[in-house]
């Protein structure tokens, strides 16, 4: 992790979140990842549908199917990641790299577009929205961009 | 615009924003899209690139060139919005339909999801984020998920 010098303590607070959850996509450690969000956290994903809630020992299954679907590790980097505090409500965005190879067979390796917000719950900061995307190509195909780089 | 008795006063601002954004699409008043935005703002937007900054001058040409796409007014909607705001530093996110025809003839009827990122600038919310998205079908053909419903 790089902190820049201009980030606030709470700015800092949410990049060690950040790089935490990151560590835990690449360890596989559900737990530590569900462990960032608040109670109940408005998703929105890659994969239909439009939206859901999640609550944490939902969100810990469903994160442990998805783990379940990768065939040994994930790889994941994040980058331009910039981040904008007050004391109790913050925001960031960044473009965020997931490579491996699927139970299938399927070589992935993409960048993503993720916003996550956040709220201070009892002093500590809590994931309390996740928007994560591809763009899509308006050529008439319709296809998510998965092949863009930053 | 209906404004539950749960908002905070900051909260209520930004409702006002977001509704008269919405506004601002259907009267495709491109001047009064970019008022609300802050002087540079980080889009990830549905169409490529991953993401772009945009300054309020090439963002107005930009908007006006993406209304000269359409015959006719544009239908634009928002619900499920939730906002969390706190003195200077605020977040929304909604589902928002968007419909109309082309001038090529192609009628869009879509949801996408919508999170707006805030920031009080001399006393004033502007949008400095956004991040619109619809998902993507995981069913191989890799198609933009333009026809779910909420």
């Amino acid at each position: 992790m790089t902190i820049t010098k201009s980030e606030t303590p709470d700015e800092t607070e949410i990049h060690v979140l950040i790089d935490d959850w990151a560590k835990a996509l690449r360890n596989k450690d559900a737990e530590a990842i569900v462990s960032h969000y608040a109670a109940h956290s408005v998703m929105f994903v890659m994969a239909p549908p439009l939206q859901y809630t999640a609550d944490n020992s939902a969100g810990k299954n469903g994160i442990e199917e998805w783990f379940a679907t990768w065939d040994g590790p994930i790889g994941y980097e994040i980058r331009d990641v910039k981040i904008t505090a007050s004391d109790d409500v913050a925001f960031s965005h960044s473009l965020n790299r997931m490579n491996g190879t699927k139970t299938d067979g399927e070589k992935v390796d993409m960048w993503l577009r993720e916003t996550l917000c956040f709220r201070k719950v009892s002093g500590q900061w809590k994931i309390t929205h996740q928007h994560e995307s591809v763009p899509f190509y308006m050529d008439g195909s319709f296809k998510a961009a998965v092949d863009l780089k930053p």
